[in-house]
Formats: C-alpha cells, structure tokens, sequence
C-alpha cells in the first residue's frame, strides 16, 4: 500500500506491505485522518520522544526508531474481517476507533509504532471489538474529528468540575479548540479563551468561546479577574488580590504545550485554582514549587479519553450538538502530508488538515 | 527586650524595643518556639524568599530585607492586654496562635515581618481573637508542637483520601513526621515513610511509620508497589507496570522540599497517583510534563492549615491521640539559637528544637 513513513524528523511517501489483519481484527480503508499537534511534535522531537516514552511507560509513546506510519484520528471503512471476527459490522462499514490495538502482547498506540500503522496510508488493522460505526450521514471529515474533541471532552471530565467555575483556556489550536467545545456543552462559562494568533482567537469564538483574549494586549489573568468577580463589582476594574479571593472558582486549562506556560499559569492564577495541563510539552520544563505552594494549586495532568468518551464524542458531533465544521481548514493527499506539516507550524493558518489517502 | 535577629543569612541576639500590643491585642511572654525548616530556608536563602513571595503574594512570605525575629511555632503566656480586648482569657493564661497578626492593612504573618516579631524573643503582640488556650496539664513544649503538626494534618485533608489508598511519605523531617502522624489519625495504611537517615526513619517508625525504607537500600516505589498490590499477589516481588494497575490509589507527599523530588515522585508514581506537596522548595524545580500527562498525574500543592485545623490538632496532642514527644530533641536559649540552625541541617542530629527565650 501507499503510505507515508516518518522516522527521525523526515516524512516521505513509500509502498509498503499491507497489513493482515489478526485474529479478532477487520482490515479497514483509511478514509480521513487527521494531522494531531502530537505528530508535529513526533517529527519534530523524535528522540526526546522515544525516550521520555519509555522513562514514563505511558499511553501516549512513541516506542521505535524505526520508520512509522503516523496518524490516529481516523475515520475508515471496513475492506475485510480477519480470523475469529464476529462480523457483527459488515464490510463496508465507515467506523472510527480509539488508536490502540490490542494484542497478545499488550496493547499498541495505532500510529506511534513500526506494528501498527495509522491513517497516514491506505489501510490499516484495527480491533474489532473497538469498532464504533458512524452514524448514517455523518460526512467523513467531521467523524475523522472524533478523536481530538474527545480530548477536550475527557480534559473537562478530569477538571471535576462543581458548577461555577469560570473557566479560561490558554491557547487556542486544536486542543484547546476541543476543550472550549466540550465546556460550552457543559454549560458553564463564561469560558474565556486566550491565544496570540487572530486567526485562533476566531475560531475560538466559532467553537463556542464568549471572551478572546490577545495576550499580546491584555493580561488573560486580569481579564479572569475582572469577569470571575463581576457579580460583586461591576466596575470591571483590574481587581486586588483581595477581592480575589472571593471570585468563582477557577479552572484553567493549559493548551499550549511549550515550556513556561505552566508557571505562567501558576502565577497568573488565583488561589486554590486547579491547572489542567492539556497541551503535550515533551521537554523539560521549569517551574517555582513555592508559587503552587502560596496558592495552594492543583494541577491535573491528562490524557487521551476513555472509549465511553469516545463514543460519547462521536454522538455528540452526528447528533450536531458539537460542531466541529470551523476546526477543518484543509484536506490533502498522502503526497501532500509533509507541506500540511510545515503549513501547521504557521498558527495565522490551519488548524485541522485531513489526510485523504485515496485522494490523487 | 531580648530578640533573635536574622538578616540576610545571619543570626544574633540583640536587645530590641519591646513590642506594644495594638487594638484587638495581647502582649504575650513566647514560652517555647520551635525552630522550623522554613526558618533555615529563610536564613540561608533570604534573597530568594523575598522575590517569590513578592511575586506570588501568598501566605507564606518573608516581606522585608530589614532584620527580622524568625519563630512561628509558639506557645506563650498572656502578659497584658492591649485597648479594646474583651479579656476572656485572663493574664496568666497559656495559649498557642496561627500566627498570623491581622490589622488595618492586611494580615502579616508573624515570624516573617519586621512588623511582628515571632517566637524566638521574649515577647509578641498576638491578636486576642485568634488564641487559643492550652488545656491544662499539656507541657509548654507539646503545645508548641501545634503548629508543625497541623502542617501534617491539613496536607493529609488535602489530599481528599477516598479510603483504601496506601501513602507514601518521601522525607521523614518534621513536615513528613507531621504527615505520617496524622495519615496514622486517619486511619489510613500501611503507611510507608522513606529517608535516607537512619536517625529520621526511627522517627517515623515512633510516630506511627508501618513501613521505613531506606531509598539507599530500596526504591520507595517499588516497595510501594509490592505492599499495594499486596492482596492480589502475596509473592511479594516486584511488579510490572501492568499489574500496578490493579493497585491500590497512590498518594504521595512530598515532604523534602529540593528541587528534583517532585519528579522522582511522578517518575515513580503509578497511574492516576496524587502527589501531595508539603515540603517548601524555594528553588526554581525542574519536571518533564509529559511524565505526568502520561500517567495523569495530580499535584496537589498545600501550605498552613485552617484555624479549626490548628484547633483539632491542638486538642489531638492534649487529647494523647496525636504523641509529639519523640519529635523534640532538644531546646535551646536565644544564645543557643544560632548552633541550633547548625545543628538542624544535620538530619541524622535533631527534629525539633524548642527555643526558650526566658532559660538561662
């Protein structure tokens, strides 16, 4: 098959064998896949990658010097049923699936190792039992988002969130995209959202954000201030960190992935405030302990989803109560994977390109 | 009257103005002070207290360059009261204190300003709102253990145990000490307690450690994963990372304070551990994020206690329910105050040294 291989920092375009599917696997046909924030980093950051992987044992690895066919936020069809398949789904099913493959050995993240390829190539092996079918209509490309709003939903989840929280979201690319949408479903807010980039801070409004905020401007820090304490002042004057101390309850969401951001949070929150760190920082980062002691701070790290997330996702986009529409800015062929890389880097330019494997 | 003074890493006993008790004020004779790990932070690195805690603006700050009387863990005799007292507890009356001293501009905390003198002098000013009488009987000295131990108690609310979680203390000083204590208070266990000395893990083993480890000998961690595991797998050898899954929650507290623990701790952590941070580290730390998004880490950061918290514990140590007395290991007069910071940085001499501003 057509595929696109990655392996410290390049990507190209090779053929290369098909996968077989295993027992109790379905081959399927790549149809869309998008390009993750995460795979930016693989490329970029390979080998701090494959070694903090393995120093941490987590999820989320990438566990080969090997070439690897990247891609895990799929959408795909059904081609074949390997051996012990129930065939409860037909061939020709469109299907999505968390990226992960189980198997005698433990199980494989799709998309991160030499043993299981992603959507980056047309085709691929998934699990059957992982199956999850698309519901009739839904067009491809917003199944294909299910994947990253499902971050953004488990990230919610894991902020435990007691009612009147005023939520802000530092940085607005797809992450954090994700999490604005699954806030506003949960019907707190206002959710404030911060990023540099215009072109972010418009999608984060299309997404469901009521304030944007431009750093560059304005502190995101004291604008939370203004807005968490606006029912006891309502002159929206920069508050003291007295009055503070009796605003709503704070949630910050860390969606950049750089170092330095979280003690930028750190400073900028107020006391008792939980941190959730979204973004993926794969380098070291520095930070003050005495700020989060002051404060009292919490910070919850999370990652990926449960499949019950998953599958709430994927209903929440096909029942069209989580619009997904202004997140795709572009689809490209395999050939066009590596120039979809690059124009990634740019935030004034996309946020979600698909790869289109059977695209020419 | 007779002070210990610290400025800029040094320490020395001077006559000062005796301090004037205010509105809403007693003057008070410090009976004993213990001296606390915050105090050597404060004297060896002054310079670094003072900018985080202008730049964090929390609780716990050292405000001022001038020379100060360090000393918060107090137990004093009311001396005299200042206008407008109400006099509910008379002259003669024993009382701990937070120690904090509010007034028209704010709450200074005593101990860290040169507008409120602490414990390591023969007098204060404390506020008569906040003091709390020592029940009758109870030594000067346990009494002064109060505050270190409500440190421990708070951490332990902090870290809001469901029930069923198996701790691990990393650090067995008084924080750790404080920790283990009250986690034994709760209920909660086995409780396992790791420091590199000896003289500390009899410490911990005395105030209620069930497991001491050596981290020289043995890692805290897989020890850790031996003992919470220990209903599944009575083999008693170390596990791997998929059978930790099915252990026991994992609740850490960091009670060292220098930089790198916090991620040894998440390094060793299993997955969905929660990381209580007691230990105050005034250095910039350094951490590798994606160890905690990998597991989904929470870093619970914590400081001080709630006045119903100092109160408890107060009552626990008269009570006989919360036993400080293997923690003392020494007292000293004001001359002695200086040795006594010598003495502390050795972990295999002293835990707690009570000052006794009036012994000769």
């Amino acid at each position: 098959m057509r595929a696109v291989l990655m392996q410290s920092g390049r990507l190209w375009v090779e053929d290369v064998v098909d996968p077989l599917p295993q027992r109790g696997e379905v081959l399927v046909k790549s149809l869309a896949c998008g390009i993750c924030g995460s795979d930016l980093h693989a490329l970029k950051h390979t080998d701090d990658f494959i070694r903090t992987s393995r120093e941490t044992g987590g999820a989320f690895k990438l566990t080969s010097n090997s070439p690897v066919v990247l891609g895990h936020e799929f959408c795909a069809e059904i081609l074949e049923h390997g051996p012990g398949s129930s065939k409860v789904l037909k061939v020709g099913t469109r299907v999505c699936s968390v990226p992960a493959l189980p198997g005698p050995n433990g199980t494989i993240p799709i998309g991160y190792s030499d043993r299981a390829p992603g959507g980056f190539a047309e085709y691929m092996r998934l699990s059957e039992r992982l199956l999850i079918p698309v519901p009739e209509g839904l067009p491809v490309h917003f199944a294909a988002l299910t994947e990253p709003m499902a971050v953004g939903h488990h990230a919610v989840q894991k902020a435990s969130l007691r009612g009147g929280e005023v939520p802000l979201v530092l940085g607005c690319g797809p992450v954090g995209l994700a999490v604005i949408a699954a806030l506003k479903l949960e019907g707190v807010g206002p959710v404030l959202a911060a990023d540099f980039s215009k072109k972010r801070r418009e999608l984060a409004e299309a997404v469901g954000a009521d304030v944007v905020i431009d750093p560059a401007s304005v502190s995101p820090f004291e604008r939370w201030s203004e807005l968490a304490t606006k029912d006891k002042n309502s002159l929206g004057i920069a508050l003291s960190e007295r009055s503070r101390s009796s605003s709503k309850p704070a949630v910050f969401f860390e969606c950049v992935g750089v170092p330095g951001v979280i003690e930028q949070l750190m400073l900028g929150a107020p006391r008792e405030a939980r941190i959730v760190v979204v973004g993926v920082c794969l380098k070291t980062d520095q930070f003050r302990p005495l700020i989060g002691i002051n404060k009292e701070l919490n910070l919850q790290f999370v990652l990926g989803y449960s499949v019950g997330e998953f599958e709430r996702t994927l209903r929440h986009i096909a029942d069209g109560v989580l619009d997904v529409s202004p997140l795709i800015t572009g689809d490209v062929p395999l050939e066009g994977v590596a120039d979809a890389f690059h124009r990634l880097s740019n935030p004034e330019g996309d946020a979600k390109i698909l790869v289109e494997p059977w695209k020419r």
